[in-house]
């Protein structure tokens, strides 16, 4: 029976506020650079009040993801919680006019819509300043198991992990997916947000997790170990398929008995490094959705990764359908 | 005695929602191409529902000069009225972060901050859809006389023509400017709106206005003429300084006994014409307020506007103080 869904996102819906400004500002600010630092609104109003003009838009790891996804011509949809106010409309507006299915009901009366404040360094490089406002709430009456039941797939980021109602949440989706013969996948989403949760993830990864994206730094992180390799040898067969992605090196798809070693898609110029976990996972979600090899969903995750990267934002700018079919030769529904 | 701001800009507070599509989704939105469209509340809905995912960045047309005003170096403030609220926060931050005086008080209780959709099409065209808003409610009461007296020069936008509040304001802007021995600059905006108040602006340019800037559609519409040197003829004299702008023809400056035209500056690609003219008359105005010669002001206006055509969005995302040293050899305090 064919699912409605082929995927389905679960995160921390949120807008991104995007500014430029040089490593000085990150050392000034006390920012971990390159990391996804969690704030509290009075830090949130301190940094709006230091950083440049900015752009506001639609962001948040698995949001980006679903976005991607759609753009590639898959079927998706995505829960998480907004507030009820402009950058909740916003963050809506977005998903559903780029075709993924959105309808978890906006937080009233509580705090507003979370909004990450992602600061571009000249070296293109993003140190994310998160202030989870109405994200918070996401909970178990958000996670709608009907829903869950018909997507093939669902995707859940590692972020949610930081609230114990999302954690909640989490639980009852991965239930509700392996009960309707669904798999689960799950990004690490950063290395200090898998400090923080190691033994959660370790325990999810071992018995709910089918498919792991991870980058060099979570991995490393998960498994406390300096040496890529030792990483790699740890989660193997801990679950179906493990994907670890490794800028500019590549990727590594990881099965219990193959590995699989995946180039980059060159760019001109890389400007901007935000979303290129997210699209990657994106790319490679919406292959194995579509019944593609491990390497051509590696190489359309790359593809996506390197469109994502060649502008500011998070989200693709383009077609990932239109690209797919241009640059790998994939004839894909758009 | 030196003046505390070069240059003080009045117009409309928007916020830009910039989103791309092609002519098929204008002319099945019956969107004038190149224009700016005022609509309602309810026609505003519409097309929001309507368009794809966006971008949200802080724009209008005096507001975007202000910007590329400072980020020559140029001390400015900026009049205009937002709502309280999320995007009327946004647009505020960016005015102030990007270095200039904002202390207009938001509206309370009234409409939500002004927003202009700007579909952008494959042509590099922008045809803007505005909805108003809080926009409304700029009047007397927001001119600070005191402002305008300590400002060398003040720049209104010809869009705030379309509500009898803001013209009520922007004759006490010019009067209290006259009265403090300071330039009066005007930009005629959009044909369209030329079209709506050309009685209004020929009289504003005989009696109120130093220097004027249009575009050739303004100018030709302002003189009900398709032939353009009949337009500058009938323009020359009526105020100091006439600034025409011509896109990839260049510019004209016109005063009562020269004329001076002005090449642009190449770009690699035009990717979004939105704020071409805002910017042209940042450079034009910084150029002007710092005593540089016509031909110099032309040329920093052209550079502005060669920076932000080459991007998204209707503000400069690099230093136009760096740019103009770079390109142009000139030294501009950053």
């Amino acid at each position: 029976m064919t699912k409605q869904y082929q995927l389905t996102g679960l995160g921390n819906a949120i807008v991104d506020v995007i500014a430029k400004a040089d490593d000085a500002f990150l050392a000034a600010h006390a920012i971990t650079k390159g990391a996804m630092n969690l704030i509290d609104l009075e830090r949130a109003r301190l940094l709006y009040d230091a950083i440049g003009p900015a752009t506001e838009v639609s962001g948040g790891s698995a949001g980006n993801t679903m976005a991607g996804f759609a753009s590639f011509g898959g079927k998706g949809a995505y829960l998480g919680k907004v507030a009820d106010d402009q950058l909740g409309r916003i963050f809506a507006h977005d998903m559903q006019a780029g075709g993924v299915h959105f309808a978890t009901p906006p937080l009233k009366d509580g705090p507003e819509t979370a909004r990450c404040m992602i600061v571009v360094t000249p070296d293109a490089q993003r140190s994310m300043n998160t202030y989870l406002g109405a994200c918070v709430e996401f909970g178990e009456a958000d996670v709608d198991e009907a829903l869950i039941a018909d997507s093939a797939i669902i995707y859940l980021e590692g972020y949610l992990f930081d609230k114990d109602t999302a954690k909640k949440a989490y639980r009852k989706a991965t239930r509700a997916a392996h009960a309707a013969g669904n798999k689960v996948s799950l990004t690490l989403s950063d290395s200090f947000c898998v400090e923080r949760h190691r033994a959660d993830f370790l325990d999810l990864i071992a018995n709910e997790t089918d498919v792991l994206f991870a980058n060099e730094a979570e991995i490393l992180a998960l498994y406390q170990t300096t040496n890529f390799n030792d990483a790699i040898a740890s989660i193997r067969g801990r679950c179906d398929i493990a994907v670890v992605t490794r800028s500019e090196k590549g990727s590594v798809i990881v099965t219990e008995k193959e590995t699989f070693e995946i180039g980059i898609q060159p760019v001109d110029k890389v400007v901007d490094t935000t979303g290129a976990g997210d699209q990657y996972a994106a790319g490679f979600l919406f292959g194995l959705a579509s019944g593609y090899d491990y390497a051509q969903c590696g190489a359309l995750g790359a593809l996506a990764a390197a469109e994502v990267i060649s502008h500011v934002g998070p989200r693709p700018e383009v077609s990932l359908a239109t690209l797919a079919q241009q640059k790998l030769g994939l004839k894909v529904a758009a």
